[in-house]
């Protein structure tokens, strides 16, 4: 990864996390601290009054949509909405570029999902304002790698630690996972990281993921069983077993006894206070249940604030596309109504 | 029903009308009356600037998500929705308490509407933010109930009456009805009230709302005859005849005939004035028919107030579960566009 | 056309074209020019705050609903909304009336797409607010006639020149193209217009609008070539091959090849800077492709700009309906956020 200029974030689009170096990531951290005090509601700002969201989800995916319209409300401004793919302009004949060029005249910016790869940075080339990729398809989510690794950050500071120097196991199906994948690469940027790779032999991390992060200088160590794969991290990063990708049910089953996290597997191999992620959602049925919810109670449990923290890195990233970051406490206000989330 | 404390709204789930003493009742009312002129669009009010509704429907339903939504939009917060049942995280094997606490980051209440009994509980009980019963299947409607009994007493109150001493018919199939069974709970908090039940003999109501609504003092009549029933009470309240729960159409039809109100049977058998009321939708389809349209003219169907009058009850709840009913004067203004309803 | 009064806006259903004197489309296109700076957000108004608009879709239409929601956006309010036609009341045996009656107490304005024709004057009839066609079938879609007549009138502005005196060549099936027909009329409202109808001979203009048109004093020229309708014109408005009409797609495909319009066609036989438009979503799979994309980067071509004035259009006319436009002004302020329309 190249370490040239800094990412000039004002009418970007956010397509990848290849856009993003260090000092990029790190700008987006330090906007999403400054979110904090909104998102809370302890605080809040007009400062986007009038501005539009175009939130275009042509896949469905009630927490990424909410997640993306709420920051934007957050910030003061207003959502249009696509929830799944209606029987559209797209299936007139519509190319993505005039799809885009019509939508991009109804707001100030927009989010799109949409399971096709490579489509939303398609449909970006025609778009006269800045597009988010909220996931196309297989490719890319950049905004769920950002609040993976600002939530890392995070866990890490309240221990005194920084990125630099974490040691990280990631666990279940790192074939097909594109979230694994991306955070993978956004790691790289960091120093002296040390990653285990925890999967069975056929659902293994794809070599060339695993070269890149090698020249970046990580450390990668493979192992195929959980207990020896999590004994001396600092982060657990669950995922789950993706069965639709199997031939069978019967076949995914083989592996999913393995990787099945729970209380007692976590005391009995863990250092103390390893903190646990996982990307969700996490499939809680029986025959899967790879996090086990008698770990709820565990306070190193970091799924919820992953998600949570998911609000502060899209504020942040449409502050910063939209220019407004340094604007924001300009235009705060004090919160009238109950906050459930102070008491 | 214990008569104990006043229910505390702050922060509270709204769940079931079990939760709601006279007293608490009254406290709803009392400021659904407040919310009149926001509702008439007299005055416009920002108190819950930055708020955001999660209005989260897994179940279609368009009136009662956008009554929902509106009294949120007129107290002046933002709404973010789900309509429907997404191909979403609960087909990936999540847990509704994992849904919760990931929704309940998102948004400062939720609204949920679910098609299965229990799920709206369920859903609360991990929610870092007050949930409101938008409906759980056959359970519960608490919304529904409310805006029912604050019709009933407006409807009243235009005659110089009070709820107590209220003489009521409840026509139809009162055993599969969640809106008769609700209203019904809620009616025995009052003095002297009298319900007539009309229903076929095999689609009464239930034996045990029957025995709690004589143990709390309500005189209870059962007809199985519209004109008999319908003749000396303040209210009629019909309901639709639920065809589906039949084993067939034809069984249906037995029953549909004799409950049919119009306008030349109002005239005959019910007293003057006597309030018309209906949860909606009414069927107008020729071979239901419960409500004919020629009672439309008549100054006493009361079954478009009821529908208004629920936008005043849910702002009312909004209000005092995010404790600013006092506060909504205070920031209130003009209106300064064209007011279809002062016309 | 009647040359009666002027149309009152002010609480006024947008239902049709035939509402539309000269004098009327004028006045919509005065606000809407009023409105262009705030659609290219170089300021923001409030006027509307606290609106709502109940924009109803029926049937599925992102760009047209999108559009809409955005307008009323753009003046300040909030909108609540459906998305297609979900297991509505209208299931249950509701008619259009009683859902009027509804969703008329949730809003300040509707609009309403359904998918049968003659349905949004039958709920406006019974509706307590204004309401908006935003497409009932293959009846009217005003909105449409009225933003390509815009679109008209500036593309013609750009030249010195007005709506009187222009000569328009029509394309494609201009037997089902409801645009067309709409276009047809209002553009018989103004003086020494000329009309070239280019279809097949299957598929061309109904007899009844074509005589309207010459009572108004129309010159309609009828032909079945593309490259001689499209010499001598100053606007050439091309339109989708409507597959789905034909019996079968091998008699669709007899007409197709005819009407594509590219870039050496428009250089061979156009008058240099003829405008080009089309009322979108234009069909670019290799066996429709009526506008090439070689077009795309021709000035003359509007069809960009024609989906651009559609939100102007729209929030002109929710400004003369809510009785706004002279206020819009008087509670604008500056933009704060980055806006790539001005880059």
């Amino acid at each position: 990864m190249p370490w040239g200029d800094r990412l000039n974030f004002t009418g970007a689009h956010i397509l990848s996390i290849n856009q993003f170096q260090r000092q990029d990531v790190e700008r987006v951290f330090a906007v999403a601290d400054q979110m904090r005090p909104y998102a809370l509601r302890k605080k809040v700002t007009r400062v986007l009054e009038g501005a539009i969201l175009g939130n275009m989800f042509f896949e469905a995916s009630t927490r990424t949509r909410v997640s993306f319209g709420s920051a934007f409300n957050l910030l003061g401004g207003e959502v249009r909405e696509t929830a799944g793919f209606e029987s559209s302009a797209l299936v007139k004949g519509e190319s993505l570029q005039d799809t885009a060029r019509v939508l991009s005249g109804f707001s100030d910016v927009i989010c799109m999902r949409h399971p096709q790869e490579g489509s939303v940075a398609d449909f970006a080339s025609a778009s006269r304002v800045p597009v988010m990729n909220g996931g196309d398809g297989a490719n890319e989510h950049p905004t769920q790698a950002l609040l993976d690794l600002y939530t890392i950050r995070s866990e890490l500071e309240a221990k005194g630690r920084t990125i630099d120097g974490l040691k990280i196991a990631m666990i279940g199906d790192l074939r097909h996972g594109r979230t694994v994948h991306s955070l993978s690469k956004l790691l790289s940027v960091y120093d002296n990281i040390e990653v285990v790779l925890v999967s069975p032999r056929e659902l293994c991390l794809p070599e060339s993921i695993i070269d890149s992060m090698r020249s970046a200088g990580v450390v990668v160590r493979e192992s195929h069983e959980l207990t020896g794969g999590i004994s001396d991290v600092d982060i657990v990063y669950s995922t789950r077993i993706q069965e639709e990708r199997f031939s069978s049910k019967e076949e995914a089953d083989l592996y999913r006894g393995k990787f099945r996290l729970n209380q007692a597997i976590y005391t009995e191999f863990c250092q103390p206070n390893t903190v646990i992620m996982h990307p969700l959602p996490r499939d809680s049925r029986a025959d899967a249940n790879e996090l086990d919810i008698d770990l709820d109670s565990n306070p190193n449990l970091a799924i919820f604030r992953q998600t949570d923290n998911g609000v502060l890195v899209r504020m942040a990233l449409f502050a910063l596309v939209l220019d407004v970051a340094h604007l924001v406490d300009d235009y705060a206000c004090d919160v009238r109504w109950y906050n459930s989330r102070q008491s």
